[in-house]
């Protein structure tokens, strides 16, 4: 979604990043993108750092990984190898080659005048200051208020309500969607990392992808994936002032009241309700149909139909129990 | 306060609706608006599902209702009965033609040109790029900030106070109110019923009424009212980011901490202070001169004069003692 | 960082806020500012009334106070004494005299044209619709997105990137700080007395500081400090919709995640760690190296490289062991 700058040949990319290696060993490939494991295809250059990832890197096309002398046993064979006394920090400094501007929230100040937009977008209504980059596609009869943004690759379907103060970017918006005034979505993720005593900010350069009929409610922000993206399901409901870290993936017809907030990479199902204020951990995964509690914390995974409640949110019968 | 958009015949109107009814037994008045059993006057339809608001069904000025078969016996022989198998969900589908903007943040598309505001508004003072729909009412020494956002039939008094990048819809702001940078008033409410697997956005036709003196911090969001108005008690304090639903009422004198969250319907009384983080269930009543706690979660009534704090929400003596 | 607008005689300044005073005991002597006890200089007039402050007392410059009739006998010798029944609401009156602009959101309406911001700001990349004041300083190589407002004073550094729909206000913004979309910077601070049955709103005369490096996350507010500075360390990553009040410091490297509220004149050391949604009441002091979890509510003074969670937070093992 964010914009790929250059192809490189491997040998070559590693010198950019002041890495050492085994010219013998390493094969010169060209490497024209980079990707995770399970999204990597051919040519790409992805890395391996922790082992409950094994059957990930069993499965992986990518073409070439950094990885950790110890765990180079586990690779298949076809995979070219590059040894990285830390693979996450090696390619968070390749991601920055690839996508210079990922990091932070780019404007290309390079956005259709208002003429250019009556004239390509006909059944569009918009208000004042409207700032559309020319990469954008934008469906039939989308409503658009006042001083939105809408940038770097986004996709808006048909009939999508986008209030005041918007700001999108690297998203695709499915048809039906509401975006509530002051929602901001695609935003980079919260992602850095300290090395030698500096700051390097993560990449960002997946999107967000907001499925049809979705709502999202004013104030809320929704953050793009890292590496891979973040996703609203069909029909889910989302109220004010809601935080959905990168890489999250909620399920169909989910209602998420105002003030929950979802750290990173948590997988949530289908049909499930989540009440006001709750906050659930990042990397968790939640089941189809539960059920969470106003304000609870949930710190574990949650089986499909579970009801929970509490901080941290245990089974809801036990909850009301607890606090007889 | 959003606008209504016609009159219809009752028989009509089902018709529409599609709803089967009996020609004979349905007298076909002329019903001019909606509202709930409270609000609503003579000529307006309105509904009965829920069998706690008998005291409202005996004293409804309603013309005629929605109701289920079983709770006809309920009602006053005055009034015309329409069955329904979901009430509810005819009202819903009623308001959408009665209200057909009421369900999303409406934009008119026809604001005051500046020389407009200008030449009516003499003693505003106002930022760039500010948009003022034609039937909004300013009072006197009105401050301004930028990208404002006022829309809707709005009306702000004396000496009120706006940052930038407010947002503000279907609202009545009094005297010397501050709306601080980046608030959100009057947006549509969270509500939304699944209909034969199907989504329907729920009207909201309500307002927000700000009274005199008070303050809503920055990237606050106050949502109007469905069928009654959401509405904040004069000389109340609001800080930042703060979530206030729909129907919601709060009396005089009171103070909210950041990041509170108030769910739908619940009243506040006078005089209560509301610790940062402390969210307060739906359809509650909490009395006057109640303190709440810090990151409480409220889920009970509270009586005049408590003290409260926990999650959930106890006497605060029994919260200290337990937490020693 | 507020303007100040005059300085005063004494006795015509305790005239105007209608204090009453013995001319023969109190020296007519020139006020040209004023400020709390630790911040005064010669010729600032402070108050006193709180005893936990009287180290405060014993060192402060400030060449006149506010002050209870009992705590006269605390006083140095040198300082020109005030008589006062509440000497906090006494100095807030004077604040709204030297300062009448500082206890809202001021714009000043005086701004650059696009011509102006162009020519001054060679190196300065931004979107639409930018409102500059024209007392701003800014930096080298600044990337802006749209609809931002930068006012009263404030100072941005070198190769700052600020995204769309902020607002930012007496704060002085370090190199390489990043500033998220709709993050909104030094806002007035949450605070009102009532006296006599009226609302007085608090000034707030100081300012937001922000050291290089740091990033605060979309919609997350920052309001700047009542009479001393809110400051953020450098290489601090504060995520989305997270609130600062007014008066807090945060040290160096700390990671605040989303939605974490911060309340006011909290001190919080270096390289803290503060989970999502985490609330920390005010007035504490957090040491360093500490780990806050997610959730949790802090109501006590945190030692150096604890690791607390809960609500109230208590030891992390306390809190795993007790919800086993």
């Amino acid at each position: 979604m964010i914009k790929k700058k250059y192809n490189f040949l491997l040998h070559a990319l590693l010198k950019k990043i002041k890495i050492k290696f085994n010219k013998s060993k390493v094969k010169n490939i060209l490497i024209n993108n980079i990707g995770d494991l399970s999204n990597s295809k051919t040519n790409y250059l992805s890395f391996f750092s922790n082992i409950n990832y094994l059957p990930l890197l069993n499965n992986t096309k990518a073409s070439a990984i950094f990885i950790k002398k110890e765990h180079t046993k586990y690779v298949p064979s076809n995979i070219i190898l590059i040894i990285s006394k830390n693979p996450e920090i090696d390619f968070i400094k390749l991601a920055h080659i690839f996508y210079p501007d990922s990091y932070y929230s780019k404007i290309s100040y390079d956005s259709y005048s208002l003429s250019e937009i009556k004239k390509n977008f006909k059944t569009l209504k918009f208000g004042l200051n409207l700032y559309l980059e020319k990469n954008v596609k934008i469906g039939k009869n989308v409503l658009i208020g006042n001083n939105v943004t809408i940038k770097n690759n986004c996709e808006i379907g048909d009939n999508v309500v986008i209030g005041s103060n918007v700001v999108i970017e690297n998203s695709m918006i499915s048809d039906n969607v509401h975006l509530c005034d002051g929602s901001i979505i695609g935003k980079k993720g919260f992602g850095f990392k300290f090395i030698d005593n500096k700051c390097l900010r993560v990449p960002h350069i997946g999107k967000v992808i907001i499925k049809k009929n979705c709502e999202i409610g004013s104030n809320s922000v929704i953050d793009r994936g890292s590496v891979t993206n973040t996703i609203i399901g069909e029909d889910t409901f989302i109220d004010n002032s809601v935080h959905i870290a990168h890489n999250v993936q909620i399920g169909k017809r989910c209602i998420l009241a105002a003030q929950v907030g979802i750290a990173g990479s948590t997988i949530i199902g289908n049909k499930v309700v989540i009440g006001g204020q709750a906050g659930i951990s990042g990397h968790l995964i939640i089941g189809n149909n539960v059920k969470i509690g106003g304000k609870s914390g949930v710190i574990k995974n949650i089986k499909d139909n579970e009801v929970v409640m509490g901080y941290p949110a245990i089974q809801f019968r036990d909850f009301v129990r607890n606090n007889k």
